[in-house]
């Protein structure tokens, strides 16, 4: 019998360095996914349906937020975006930890719905550091930076929803982190209860 | 700053190699150590106060239970036994993960008293297996092997207080689970929930 994955929920500041970390930790593994998300917008070219997306309609996205389909939904812009559920639960069901990158709101409403979820934040060394990540990519205006330093500081004010922290400050080191969290959560109680019933 | 350990109460039936898999998860750490009882029992030959048992008498452990400083506590035959919680503590302080080993109902007490303390329970492959390995050690008579088998039986039933299973089939993925689970409690929100003081 395939072992059930679990649902991994990473949020933190732009510029911690999610991905990065996310990345290393998976590196070469077989068990790990991320979501596909349902949105509205069109696709871009290139993007192709069930892989970048889900591409769906205003009138099917309410559909599923009524009945209750979505993991999680937020609307940015014009468009909607959400986590469909039946598609993580398959995943799930086939072995694979899933991965969703998501904002604070969005995690809080995953545990809600699927409490079994594993929320981990990922922080910065320092918010000096979280600066100097965001100055070194070039690619952001000093009042853009400023605007994400602001976000950065109330995202922290919301981590208590998480279940770990992580601080990116040595990549292997977070990395090993996130790995250990994955390995040990497939140790719960909970997740093993049914090993008891063959005694 | 030296990072605050974790108390960690393993527990499980006699030939499940709990010692085994802790003493190969903890190989070469430096950051580890085993919890000192108290006992009202005598010393026996080589017995050293304080590293093997602190030796006190049957008034002062009647006074450490009433004054609430033992984690837990209980009778064996003639003796009382008990987990000093200002050692533990002093322990902790000093960055030391303090390794528990005891029965169920002991986890339970200590759980009460320390709700951040993880408790592990490490399960042989089945319930066959653990007869193999008793009978391999050939210590015990086949009464002695029964009552155990039985014991085991009780004790599974109480596992639902445990935060994690491991079970011993493999002993360098079960030490891999134990260590996991120790970087991982290390990343617990309520663990690191000062470092986003810093920010």
């Amino acid at each position: 019998m395939t072992e059930k994955g679990k649902l991994i929920v990473i949020s933190g500041p732009s510029g911690a360095g999610k991905s990065t970390v996310v990345n290393r930790a998976i590196q070469g593994r077989d068990d790990m996914c991320f979501s596909t998300s349902v949105t509205t917008r069109a696709p871009r070219p290139g993007e192709v349906d069930g892989k970048d997306y889900f591409f769906i309609d205003e009138e099917r996205f309410q559909e599923m937020v009524e009945n209750g389909e979505l993991l999680e939904h937020a609307r940015y812009v014009a468009h909607s975006y959400g986590t469909p559920k039946a598609f993580v639960e398959k995943q799930m069901a086939a072995g694979f930890n899933v991965i969703l990158d998501i904002e604070v709101q969005g995690a809080r409403q995953v545990k809600e719905r699927s409490p079994e979820s594993v929320l981990i934040f990922i922080l910065p060394p320092s918010m000096e550091e979280l600066r100097r990540r965001l100055e070194n990519r070039g690619t952001d205006s000093a009042e853009v930076i400023d605007a994400r330093l602001r976000r950065a500081r109330e995202e922290l004010k919301e981590a208590s929803i998480y279940d770990y922290i992580i601080v990116n400050d040595k990549l292997d080191e977070a990395a090993a982190e996130f790995a250990a969290i994955l390995k040990a959560e497939h140790c719960r109680y909970a997740h093993r209860r049914h090993l008891l019933e063959t005694f």
